[in-house]
């Protein structure tokens, strides 16, 4: 085995940052004096990772002289030849408008870039050639840290190889922290060099998720956070956070303590408001909003089973009794209605996006149907003639009470299919129909054709894994092809939980989210799978490179493998703590 | 969140262990007078994790006055419910005849359960009851140190509720190392309790292995020995090491060191002898022998390219010149033996086991019928008229240099298939025809009919992933089903390494390799997919426990959860350490 050659020790100079302008957020401080820094690989049959390309595939490359135009890949391979060797004094530095978050995301940029530079096994040394990029100027134009569904995500970046300039603009922090992320990976760390380029950037759809699910098993907070290190290098906008189900209640409500002490795993399997903080912070920062949802009126049994009267007794039909389960949400008792407003006044405080993910799917009309007080009350009622127009009347009554509490809302999609009267900004949630393109196409009509925004989860369901490279399923779905004459309003991969807890969430979801992650964000005509694969390896080995453990797509390796499971720790909490606001107490 | 109270601190005095009669291996120490220690759980909907079970469930359970009878599940229930308090200072103690791995397992064994029992969440404490159990006598009838097929793996483990005493004897150290693993899943580390018990144990099968691909991807060592920290726990005896292939050789061979430089993916992802040793002893200290297989003449490129003229040159038919690919090795070329005698007389030395698999799999007969010199060497061999029998008389030379260097292999069932003259002991790998159990039993009579041991992999391709439960299509495999009058030598799972690297090699595997586990050492009553599915689940809690990161079968939590990926780290490291022999450097 070769020795190991660790020349390069490089140490952070956290500068503490200030919000002047031009300040010097971050830069590369060599502990030598050393100036031999193009690396060369011992590396006999190794199809060497790439690093002049971005995933997902930015939107358009701005040629000086030329129009615009759509990137396509293959031109991106040969335009981005020309590189430059980075400086080891190399820093980010701030013009203008700033914010913590802009310069937390430069900290961590540049922590990634020397962490996975000096985490290179094997190399021998070449003197470096004459021309250095010594530094990147970063610019925001709206300094706001608030993080909406409007906020803009667009960024250009500029490496230029004859002027040795690089510059980042985003019209926001999250473009902002998007180029970063852009500009880490074109970074070659292997032989300290960056590709010449000029990216101007924004996603194709406004709506880029992933269902995490901590009902079926719990996640530890450091599980989630891991996973948004994962969804921000692949430009993910929104962590849909599936939190409580019928199997578990692990959210601790201040209003109903029970539901979490009745309803958890165990005990100590829970989220307080201390964690959901951690998590929502986390993501801002990395531009990724957390929209929870609290599933209603199915799928609700642990922790809800700890408020009197709310769930329904299902009755056993032969004998006229109750068979001693309970069903979903009793929609007849007012008490329901007073349990909901006081659970999402809490979860108001508690989760600050404007959007709250309804649920509605999957109501079991069996135990309304068997329950003799809500016969009863449907007797009273007469408008409410089935189960479905129950249904309807229990969302009316939900969703009359987060408009009061000014929430706007996403739903499944039974909710829209049911005929209820949502709001106009509502998101349905198209689930149903894998791969019945019919059924999803219908659907998407339907619901676009309504005047309502739709998400497609539907091919996306990531948590049915099957043998082989099923990435390339996933990642050949054309959106568009499902919605004919109607416009999406995003897309989101889903990995439930049943069979995922802790020990496989990661690899089982990385990088195959990738593959959404890029249809998502890239333009429509980057769709080439052949070309995608060795760019998706790369995607894998540079988030290995971080500690994030994603699981491997084919017979390959990376240079750097899993470095083992304490060493992937130390790296992820190495490059957390770059980002650390000195002011703040929470993560960056 | 409750608060953690960690009440009984224990530490582990690491007795320096001599060989004498009545050593004391270890003990557990209280650092506190603390003398309550019966703990509760304030866990609300918790399915609490029993440890009074044992995975694979033992051969026999010998009532006092009773005779033996086959142990089902449900009888175990019953019988193993009394359970008896383990002393704060329990420890384990020799009698008669020892040796260094006995004294090992112990250290280890007992460090499991310190460290299981402090890793608790949440407990409040009662005062323990007035019997304690304050110690294990470990007695081996042979010691010598020595691991082969024929080694005995026999126990008895007996805890004694009345007299509160315990004892195991194995008849070698393996029997022992087995009754210490029962022994430590019995304690029910949250009470500090152990099941009364009366185990007679042995394995249904001699022969119980998992393939390990370490050619597709490579796998840190680390990984390879907490992979067989499982296999031991679930007392699999063979860890099939398929070391190289097509796709990389990491093995350093010491006569031929271009190989794995040329055909290694890097070149620091290779295993050099030392590293061969350690996998090797920290096997045999767990019972567990390494049968590695170079398999040829097929699956070979990477590492046999760097040896001139061993690989078969492919010709284009229509134009008659080379292609410029390869294929398997040459048959007809007297250099090719040159190298296999060479190779083989390395391994001799390097892999202590009397066994070695020889591959033989997959041979594609068009690249040597495509070659010119080939076909001309054919015309002088009128024996050897077609591939198939230019591929017998490959064998026939490889085996003859194996036989001559002491070997007894193992080898793909086409060997057999072939008709080639193979040793009276071999072992053939019946590995084709999936769920195709009439291919299946054709090819288990023939090859048992012919006189052969066979162990069976077809139906463990545990690589083949499915969404849900698919442990359970594994376990319900019944090897008598598949093999009418004829008896199985063993049994094998396969986790070919495609997908699969050191991100996600343990969780892929386990527990679902436990399923194979307990059908390959389990009687064949003990079959119960709904009994073993709780058993199952308290398996890979246990694992987690232990630092193995296994994945869940179900919806469902461990009153542990994986701790973290740095914590699980350093409960192995500890565990480990326990077992070093302090005259020893290597792993035990």
């Amino acid at each position: 085995m070769q020795s190991v050659h660790l020349v390069l020790l490089m140490a952070m100079a956290m500068a503490t940052a200030t919000m002047a302008t031009t300040t010097t957020l971050t830069s590369l401080t060599s502990l030598t004096s050393c100036s031999y820094y193009v690396l060369f690989l011992l590396c006999a049959p190794c199809t060497l990772v790439h690093a002049n390309t971005v995933w997902p595939m930015p939107a358009m490359l701005d040629l000086s002289l030329t129009p615009i135009q759509p990137l396509s890949h293959q031109l991106a391979n040969t335009l981005l030849s020309s590189t430059v060797s980075v400086s080891p004094s190399f820093q980010f530095y701030t013009e203008g408008p700033t914010n913590e978050y802009v310069q937390a995301a430069a900290r961590r940029a540049l922590k990634i870039i020397t962490h996975t530079q000096s985490s290179r096994h094997t190399h021998v040394l070449k003197r470096a050639s004459e021309g250095e990029l010594a530094s990147c100027s970063v610019r925001i134009q709206d300094a706001s840290t608030e993080l909406t569904q409007q906020t803009s995500e667009q960024y250009t970046l500029d490496v230029d190889a004859q002027t040795l300039s690089c510059s980042i603009v985003g019209e926001t922090y999250v473009g902002a922290v998007h180029a970063l992320e852009s500009f880490v990976q074109l970074v070659d760390t292997y032989t300290m060099t960056i590709s010449a380029t000029s990216i101007k950037d924004k996603p194709r759809y406004a709506f880029r998720a992933l269902l995490v699910d901590t009902s079926r098993h719990f996640y530890p907070v450091e599980t989630l956070l891991t996973n948004l290190d994962a969804m921000a290098m692949t430009k993910m906008n929104i962590m849909h956070w599936h939190i409580v189900d019928s199997n578990s209640f692990p959210y601790v409500s201040s209003t109903f303590p029970e539901m979490s002490k009745q309803g958890a795993w165990a005990p100590h399997h829970v989220y307080s408001h201390e964690d959901v903080a951690t998590v929502i912070e986390y993501a801002k920062a990395r531009g990724i909003r957390v929209m929870v949802e609290f599933d209603t009126p199915g799928h609700v049994d642990a922790g809800y089973a700890a408020i009197p009267g709310i769930l329904t007794q299902c009755y056993d039909k032969t004998t006229g009794q109750p068979d001693g389960t309970t069903g979903p949400l009793d929609p007849t008792n007012e008490s329901t209605y007073d349990f909901l407003e006081k659970l999402y006044t809490e979860i108001k405080a508690v989760f600050p996006d404007k959007y709250v993910h309804v649920g509605g799917d999957e109501v079991p009309f069996g135990c309304w149907e068997s329950n003799p007080s809500i016969a009863k009350w449907m007797a009273a009622h007469p408008n409410v003639t089935d189960a479905a127009k129950l249904e309807q009347y229990y969302e009316l009554r939900l969703l009359d009470i987060l408009k009061r509490l000014g929430f706007s809302y996403m739903c499944w999609q039974e909710i829209f299919d049911n005929g209820v009267q949502i709001l106009p900004d509502t998101i349905v949630n198209v689930w149903k129909g894998g791969s019945d393109d019919t059924a999803l196409k219908k659907e998407l009509q339907a619901v676009t054709g309504a005047g309502y925004r739709a998400v497609l989860s539907a091919p996306w369901y990531l948590d049915y894994i099957s043998y082989g490279e099923d990435w390339k399923k996933y990642y050949l779905v054309e959106p568009d092809n499902l919605c004919d004459n109607c416009e999406l309003f995003g897309v989101e991969a889903c990995m439930w939980s049943e069979y995922v807890d802790a020990t496989n969430f990661i690899s089982r979801s990385w990088p195959r989210t990738g593959t959404l992650a890029e249809r998502a964000w890239s333009p429509k005509n980057v769709k080439d799978v052949d070309a995608a694969s060795p760019r998706l390896n790369e995607l894998r080995c540079k988030m290995i490179l971080r500690g994030i453990r994603a699981e491997p797509i084919h017979p390959s390796f990376c240079l750097t493998e899993w470095p083992g499971d304490a060493e992937a720790e130390t790296v992820r909490a190495s490059i957390r703590r770059a980002g650390l606001d000195m002011r703040a107490e929470s993560y960056r």
